[in-house]
């Protein structure tokens, strides 16, 4: 089956979350790990016939000059994780991975990240948008021409932009096309061009930052045109996906959340460019709306993220959660994470590209709302309690199964 | 409606959690209070047509020498909890219900629950099983004529017995009724001498506490033969309700779950009955199965429930969660839970009363399998995630609804 | 020896901290309390002939329009603090304190101060500075007066003020004087304000807030002149008494500290001061320099103070620290602390006055850096940690002893 | 001064604290790490002329049979410890290390340790005293003599014994070396005849264990007669020391301490020997007395050490403190330690070392009580405090400075 091959094109292709993917996906290629933290790889789902690992190949874009391995031997020492022996076995692999990846766009992403840029980045910085949409296409046709690659999923894993204030997000594809091809200026965020770009190119398209990307009428229009899968809105790997888990019990069991108030810290990347407050609003919105749906009702929140050097890709979360039991009795419950970032991220979106994939082969296309468990703002549904958004996973497993037996 | 009476029959009535239901159904008789902490209370319950709060009534047995007034006087100066005006509010209340208070058995409760017994339960102690279930069985019918009771739940919120090891446990009723008829003594505990004399009286039985209670084929068997409802098996407040909530978020991610330890400490006589390790036995057990059951496999697991007279009323819990993610890497989640364990639990007791009588008014007779998302050992189900068995309480509820409207 | 009266005249004194000093004060003069929390009553300051709480009696100045018993109700309310039986047993004598508050001042204290005024308070505002210290040294007298009063001791226990940016912190008193006594304006803070009455009305003056108060050359000098006693800055009572405890361990053990982050929530009257960014620089800058003196380097610190309502008086801090140890092993300790704010801080200011009227008794004058262990910012001494502070302390009574008993 | 030789002679040389102590000494020696977690290396005591880490040299007395490289290979797998280029760069001095390792004692350690027992090693359980401390003096003078010690100093870091129930622990020298030489079987335990061999041999001794090792008169006076140093007891590198800084805070501020629950969890060798009651009995003893020490009254404690396999060489302890503040308020602080316990004993260890060698070259023998903040359980001194016994350690530095440059 490894002649049926599939891409997985990465955008902020050797960030953090990237290359754990990189690493972990040729790790399992050659064989060197267990399955621990694919959600695809659990039991209940090994009748939906996923494509095998060995059948992806990664490439993608980025904005900065480096490579797989410098960055993983990077967060190995910083972060004290993947073995020595583990980075030996897939040095090879990396490299390979190294031969696809290209110049990323700066349009819209903000000073800090542009900070970060490779000088053959800055270069593109006077790029048009219909320029760069057309270099990002031939990127992709290149990239599935070389490898034979029968679909290729774009995964948005760059750091966060800057809120899309511009009233472009409300547009429909007639109005945002015609602007993207005349104006020598947009304000359409790099995330979405990537969308745009994916879409045109028959690419599907996963979201898996808090960025914008394809979440706008106008994309949601591109893609059911063109017959493509997309969905988002990053990715759920720690304190959010515990207040999804968390917050429905208040909510069932009638306690009355007084206040929750949640304090991050981590020292990666990421968190760097979260340290810009204009990056770091949009991602503070993404993490704090669920709980007035999940409660009904608005608690006092605070959510702080910080960046603290020496934590590298850890990202550590306290949370206090005060709240009002019966006779309006008031009690406490607090909780510490301690997760490694982009070990968290990476299998989920091993994950998204495997979903997607199987349901692209099922000819569907628009917006997948069935995987909203994955995200922290889902597409598509107003589910946010964990628990009910995982059923919608089970549910579209039941139907893929009963459909491909028939 | 109020001349539709219905009785709560509390077993253990002048413990902590009888006294805050108490005390709790007195001020909602006065609406001195709001319903929070009551699940029944909830808008998605509103149309299910439960009895109102004046309708209750309270009695119950009791071991100990003493009355509501006094004891709630002490859990609000060691725990903190009710207010003066609150207090002052209910007082007429809990004298009435003091007068429906009848001594209680102590059928093999084990020595610690003895000691604190009031010297006219020690003169119970020499009864036969048959002279005890016939002495309970007069409480109620007395307590029902006497308030002109529509029916009759009874509630086991006693201390925690020894684990019955009898095989009395695997029999049927005709056995178990021969030999309670004709045995001077018996191994049969008392939560189980009281299921049977409410049910011989044709009352309901919820058994709140990790004694066997009603959860034994030959009651199973009672009930059904004197068309009565019963449900149990330990009240899910604190920490066991945490784990029902997280385990399923750690399967779902198919995150390994290495180890979870679980300390818990409290100060109340609950807290001093559990010093007794036999007594703590039952209650550990009832802890900790239920990852096994939600993960599929068996992590390293400890549970630590300890006596720390400072603490009163105030259960507080630790966790310690350590689980492997991707590419084996080791992560950890910890979390502190400070409740109030009467007021958890008292609204609850409050909750399967109100849906024990609903049920009731139905016609139904059995296990409440629905109910299981108030237990941490559910009877008549296999569900132990808590979103599971919450979605089998409002199926329920839309049955109710759906068969009571046509 | 009541006939011996000591004054203790409270800035801000109807705000949480000098309530709870009333009612502690009352009660320990009433008989109704031990002497658990004040430092002053532990058996190795026995010797010191320390005066008694009977011979106490409060005043003070405040700015807005409330009473004692209303205030502690509101704690006692919010809180859980407070027995009613407490309250009632002091009311009386709350009563009579009450009648000893005058209008407080309004001088650079800052708009979310401002606001909080009183209308009689409100008239205040045009006052030049000169007169404000006449109105408040009247205040003093008139107190002594008519108390038949010994000694006063001026607390200052008002809401934290904006950090005084003006060179007048570096003038000496001649040109202190000359501005106060000419100008229609100052931007000499009214804390400082309090504190040159204070001294001029020979009273000693202790700085219980990070305000800039007496820490100042100019009143150094005064204070000298005038012969009165001084002391300062910001109470030391929970998450900084933390770091002056811990981190001397981290030193000592030779660990390096990476970062060290605070993060606080509370929900009383001074968080709502601080949650006004200009007043809580003040602020965070006295939480944050001690442990670079201490370590002797500066890690990456962070510390946050966030009004959160439902905290109410319940200050609760987590603290993140994160350190290397041999072979540059990273580390973490974490600790959170859940702490009444004003039950922490109120027994303080009681032990400050009795000390301070100690010193007075032996004739001396100037800062009391000896009372460092008191405040996060001591003045007149660069010893940071506790231990250190406090073995001042054991010095100082020491010595008191000696020359005493000589 | 490479010629001028020291010997390190490590009781339990291959457990994972004196592997540490090896790998890092051979790290030192080589210049691969810095001095952080040394005490011996801050500056404050840069005067003493304390012994450079080239001139020691490792050997010890061992059970099991494994080697340096494979027992620092499986700490760093399991505990994510020592990078790939440390272990490279100290393997060649390991395995000369490995060269000076001899067969350990089996005398009364216990069911559990004998059970880890190589095949030679077991074969000396039919030793008698007398044999096992000939064996043990001919193995330390052969150690000094091949590597040309100018001193040598025996470290037990071996597992946790029994505690010692014999009368013997009070007997004199003369009684006990009788007992020794004249019986066949003795209830002495290991530890205490590696003290008794060691001061035979002129050896000093230091015990960072719980085991009795020389804390008994009859060593004590062996020592003073042999002129060698020796202390204990029991390395205090995690909760215990947090406690010895935590509990003076309470006390020197009145607070009054109600409850002081420790729990603990970790998974390395020394826990599977804790996890037998009779070995955890000696731990738990040693934790636990300070308290009433620093405090001057017993609160109610709680200390549990469990073995939690998944946790490896990482201690953590989760600590609640509940106590009483002013007008009896309960507060409450809690602290997590996530310590990994070899990389912080070991460093105390060479500290240890090279401290009790200086005492040695200043002709000194008997017990170092200066050492005492070391210690969970100080040899020769009351004081409980760390900040107080740190100040002894600083107090014997000044006093050496001075002798030695007078």
């Amino acid at each position: 089956m490894t002649d049926d091959r599939l891409g997985i094109w990465l955008v902020g292709a050797w960030g953090g979350v990237s290359t754990t993917v990189a690493v972990g996906l040729a790790a399992l290629q050659e064989g060197l790990v267990d399955e621990t933290g694919l959600v695809s790889a659990l039991p209940r789902f090994a009748k939906l016939n996923l494509a095998d690992w060995p059948q992806f190949v990664i490439g993608g874009h980025e904005i900065r000059q480096t490579d797989y391995v410098a960055e993983a031997q990077s967060l190995a020492r910083l972060s004290g994780v993947f073995s020595t022996e583990l980075l030996q076995g897939v040095e090879n692999r990396l490299r390979e991975f190294d031969q696809n990846v290209r110049d990323g766009s700066l349009l819209n992403v903000g000073k800090t990240i542009e900070s970060f840029a490779s000088t053959s980045t800055k270069k593109t910085k006077s790029e048009s948008p219909k320029s760069t949409i057309d270099r990002i296409c031939a990127d992709l046709n290149e990239f599935r021409e070389t490898h034979g690659l029968r679909h290729v999923i774009v995964v948005n894993a760059a750091s966060t932009e800057p809120p899309l204030e511009s009233d472009a997000k409300d547009w429909d594809w007639a109005k945002l096309s015609e602007s993207l091809r005349k104006s020598k200026k947009s304000q359409i965020p790099a995330s979405s061009i990537y969308a745009v770009a994916a879409m045109i190119s028959e690419c599907s398209y996963v979201n898996f930052t808090p960025s914008v990307g394809s979440d706008m009428p106008a994309l949601c229009e591109l893609a059911l045109e063109q017959g493509v899968l997309h969905v988002g809105r990053d990715g759920k790997t720690g304190e959010t996906l515990l207040k999804s888990v968390l917050a429905p019990m208040f909510a069932d069991r009638h306690l009355n959340v007084m206040s929750w108030v949640g304090h991050n810290i981590f020292g990666n990347m990421d968190g760097k460019v979260l340290d810009d407050p204009i990056n770091k609003a949009n991602k503070v919105r993404s993490k704090d709306h669920l709980l007035t749906e999940i409660l009904g009702y608005t608690p006092q929140t605070l959510v702080s993220i910080e960046f603290i050097e020496s934590m590298a890709d850890w990202k550590t979360a306290w949370d206090h959660i005060h709240f009002q039991g019966f006779l309006n009795t008031k009690m406490t419950m607090q909780f510490t994470w301690q997760g490694c970032d982009s070990l968290l991220a990476a299998p989920l979106v091993l994950d998204l590209v495997r979903l997607t994939e199987r349901e692209w082969r099922r000819g569907k296309s628009g917006i997948m709302s069935h995987l909203s468990s994955f995200f922290k703002s889902p597409m598509g549904t107003d589910v946010a309690e964990f628990a009910g958004q995982y059923r919608q996973l089970l549910e579209w497993a039941d139907e893929v199964e009963k459909t491909s037996a028939s």
